[in-house]
């Protein structure tokens, strides 16, 4: 199993560890640490041994800050987190603000008392936000000191050891460009650009760049390391030299030199020496640590800021990946459908979130070429669902109860691609009010997935298409409708999406979900999420622009039992006869006897 | 007439008059000087004394810039204006160059000599907009001189003198909130800021303030003036007490103390003192011109940029307001049926654009509360139409022809508020393409009409909604779809809009239009503009969040002759024929016999 369900957090072991941390302030002559969920990476998902702020103090979601003063302590958590929270930290100590409502900047100028020594470690600070934190401190008449080693680290005794996963090639076959062409592209950009070299911070970009992946984090094939670029001569890859191969050792030194992590400043020092005084060094504020700006500026580079070069590239797939995404697609999509059949010929109440979990899993691995799943799987029976990070534990964990919903939020990493999925079906017979939710939802998916928009379209000018349905009915979600997918990367890309903060125009060759959902706090929830290509729209007669669209990449049946036909209209019903009708088609070639069953009802003409 | 149809164009004498300019450059020792198509209120429509970029040049476009160096020079002017540019200067003088393509700063680096001294005039360049100005200047190497006349004004003999129509007070049965009040919420804010005062610099916003009104430019009852609130105590006016009979004196000396505009240096130094050392004071840096703010700095002011704190309370109607522009809109869309009625009447061919124009305002006049128009109407015929900012003149006039279409946007000013509508309609029998087109624009504005939102919604999510159709088939429209409409005020009003810059949330009270379009070049243009008013939905039985609708304010029959009604949904028909009942209802009464035929007609019940 690639998922766990072992309750992670303990707020009684907070308790302890934050004295031991409150000592070692003491004899480090500091009145506070700052520990961000974060690594120097600004990874999504982290290795074990960056999850100090979870070690320190039972937190388990995925974003959050404490600060830990030798009196007080607050964790900063955003909506998702409120509930959680309380449950999984010792609110004796911590006192838990929900942001953006409260800021750290505000807590600090209140707590921290006049003249206060504030410690922080400059790999989990990015540039763009230190001067955030800076200028929060400062304003509060206290200062900032860099720690050379984390003080979470120096108290966590049996701290997991740096990850070493074996680093692999990504096949041309899949990636469809070779590093080397990319790197030309790259350096040419830099060139035109006129900076002398690109500080590469990102796992993702890095792994895009060079056609490699790994294993250093769950849920993504990522390998931890820094790329430098210069616009002209050899790039420098650092890396954890044992994580190499010979194949692998021999394929990247014929495009880059290779060292390890720890003599960046010195490679860096040698390189823009050669460059001559004042190298323009492009780098991101917003994902670039403090520490490695740092060594830029040691080196003598000057800082350029930047937004990722490679995030564009990476976002728009060439034929090779889309045509990858299209077959990973339909694998994932014979495992669901498998997963989803079975799943209705259990009796309501014999199973549970966890069950279903590891079923899923179980059918993911049966295409014999799962990778990893691409994040742990939401599993949200009845109310659970509703819960939109919802994670299942041995201790949460709960049956699927008749009258009920479940959701579930799944995906699969193979070398063709990333997917993922939400479907919400009914367990035993749904209520009308569920069926009239589901319905809405399925209505505002979709208008999105048939939308027709103009080339320099953005996410922004999308999102209403997916919420219009429920917004007649006095309905709507607080999350964003879809974010960018990679192409056996991260499941959660930039710099598109579509959402009211979606700038970016959408481009062929993206990749986005398309995720509506309606959630009833304390009964349900629904989601319905397929991944779309963004794709050259068929030209209309008299059609005078260059108009794109959206082609479904996710092939499973969407349950007819919770829809209400007579609000969809004729176009809806349209497409999803359509989009049922293609499922059919592609799916029940590679399932059992009894999946093609099921398929074949799932997937009859309604309406 | 309020309008006039003179050719106001003359590139001959720019060639004269860019001579003349250039002597005075030799003997102010200046290497160039650069005229901006505004005034030192970045007023939209400018009084005929600052209209120096179309004494000097012959462009007669409502935005643009020109620079003039000894040797070159050059015409800045945006996608709307490049075909009329070339049309109305002289060529062999000017370059002309589309913004923002191109930039004066670009093409300064280009043309401007090193060294070179070049002049401006503080009244007509804001503060933000200088500070892009001296980057640019002196990245070409050169410096910007700030010259004590603009240079034009020194050549132009019959310059005409500045406006002084007379000011009236806006009654509180219009504006529904007395200044005093307004003054007292603008200083308890202004407290709660810790700013030390407002300067006001922009016309709409002092008017609104103090409840006056004036006429010192075209198509907005504007007063040109200048005021200053402080935190605490009185407010300063800075009018031409010309414009003030004894009770409006009477009337304003209760809120404000009064000055002549040439007073606000010495004032402001006497206000800023009693104020002690660095007074906070607040202003524009968008809209603020350079004098101003350098005399705010001279007084030994502070200056704190931020937004206009009138925009917002300005914006958003209350409900004396919102009543009033109920009925400016019943009375406008009388005026504006007995047009149409009228219209329909003629023989193809036998009536031009300017005739239109004309009986237009013959038809509002003769609703006896007409103050002016709200703008130059565009009275578009056949391929006219499909210019976005057509405006005709005597030698642009032609003649709405059998087959073609005709598309007139016109607004009224009145006491009780501001009007804009945009009709199109066909003259004899209009092709199925026409059909086509206009029921894909009129099914956007339907689908605009009908939305429902939830607060915190802004006019970007819900742009698309007026598009949608036209993407299905492939068409779009490169304008925004609405924006604000002042009480009595400028027809464009911020800060809201619906286009894909529209960041502002809408509330409750706020007025946009709902303007989508369709434009063949060439053949023809297609607009139906409505304005509507921002108001909270009636609740839907299971809604849960708090949601805001549009109601309908312009009533004017939408042309049948236009709609293909197959194209309709059942939604939308059902929006139409009600509508077109409410338009018979209201307007009706207050109509000829021969108008009450035709609205009969035009209103009845389709599909």
């Amino acid at each position: 199993m690639f998922q766990t369900f072992e309750d992670v957090s303990d707020p009684k072991a907070g308790t302890q560890r934050v004295k031991m941390l409150r000592a070692l302030l003491k004899k480090k002559k500091l009145d506070g640490f700052i520990v961000p969920q974060t690594d120097e990476f600004q990874n999504e998902y982290l290795p074990e041994n960056a999850r100090r702020l979870l070690w320190l103090t039972g937190f388990s979601g995925s974003a959050g800050s404490a600060v830990i003063l030798t009196k007080k302590a607050a964790m900063f958590i955003d909506g998702r987190y409120t509930l959680q929270v309380r449950d999984q930290v010792d609110t004796d100590i911590f006192e838990t603000l929900q942001v953006p409502q409260n800021s750290m900047g505000d807590w600090l100028a209140q707590n921290l008392p006049n003249g206060s020594r504030l410690g922080y470690d400059s790999n989990l600070v990015t540039l763009a936000g230190f001067e955030r934190l800076k200028k929060a401190v400062g304003d509060a008449g206290s200062r900032l000191v860099s720690v050379r080693n984390n003080l979470v680290d120096e108290i966590w005794e049996d701290r997991p050891a740096q990850p070493k996963a074996k680093i692999i090639l990504h096949k041309k076959k899949y990636s469809g460009q070779s590093a080397a062409d990319k790197l030309a592209d790259l350096q040419e950009k830099l060139a035109r650009q006129d900076h002398d070299g690109l500080m590469i911070s990102q796992p993702p970009s890095l792994c895009w760049l060079f056609n490699i992946r790994g294993g250093d984090v769950p849920c993504a094939p990522l390998v931890l390391g820094y790329g430098f670029v210069p616009a002209k001569g050899r790039p420098m890859l650092f890396l954890d030299g044992d994580k190499l191969g010979n194949t692998e050792r021999a394929a990247l030194e014929k495009l880059a030199d290779l060292y390890e992590p720890e003599e960046i400043g010195g490679q860096l020092k040698t390189a823009l020496n050669e460059m001559g005084k004042g190298a323009k060094i492009q780098l991101n504020a917003a994902t670039t640590s403090m520490r490695l700006a740092g060594q830029v500026k040691a080196a003598g580079g000057k800082i350029c800021q930047a937004a990722d070069p490679l995030a564009l590239p990476k976002a728009i797939k060439n034929s090779t990946e889309t045509e990858g995404m299209r077959h990973a697609h339909i694998q994932d999509g014979a495992a669901v459908s498998r997963f989803l059949a079975w799943l209705e010929r259990q009796k309501p109440g014999s199973i549970d979130e966890i069950t279903a979990v590891k079923k899923l899993e179980k059918c993911r691995r049966k295409t014999g070429i799962l990778q990893d799943i691409s994040f742990e799987t939401i599993s949200g029976a009845g109310d659970h669902g509703a819960i939109v990070h919802y994670r299942v534990s041995e201790s949460s964990n709960r049956g699927l109860e008749k009258g009920s919903l479940f959701l579930v939020d799944s995906g699969g990493q193979y070398f063709e691609g990333t997917t993922d999925i939400t479907r919400t079906v009914a367990i035993g017979r749904p209520s009308d009010e569920m069926k009239r939710s589901f319905t809405l939802v399925l209505k505002g998916h979709i208008r999105l997935a048939m939308a027709r928009f103009p080339k320099g379209t953005r996410g922004v000018d999308l999102d209403v298409l997916a919420r219009a349905a429920l917004w007649n009915a006095g309905l709507d979600y607080d999350h964003g409708t879809g974010h960018g997918v990679g192409s056996y990367l991260s499941v959660h890309e930039g710099p598109q999406n579509i959402s009211k903060r979606g700038m970016t125009p959408l481009e062929a060759g993206m990749i986005v979900s398309n995720e509506p959902g309606y959630y009833k706090t304390g009964e349900y929830g629904i989601r319905i999420e397929n991944l779309v290509l963004v794709s050259p729209a068929s030209q209309i007669e008299g059609g005078e622009r260059e108009m794109l669209g959206f082609e479904t990449l996710t092939k499973v049946p969407i349950s007819h039992r919770l829809i209400v036909t007579s609000l969809l209209d004729r176009e809806e019903l349209a497409w999803l006869n359509a989009y049922h009708a293609q499922v059919l088609a592609e799916i029940s070639p590679l399932v059992d006897k009894k999946t093609q069953a099921w398929l074949k009802k799932a997937t009859k003409k309604i309406g």
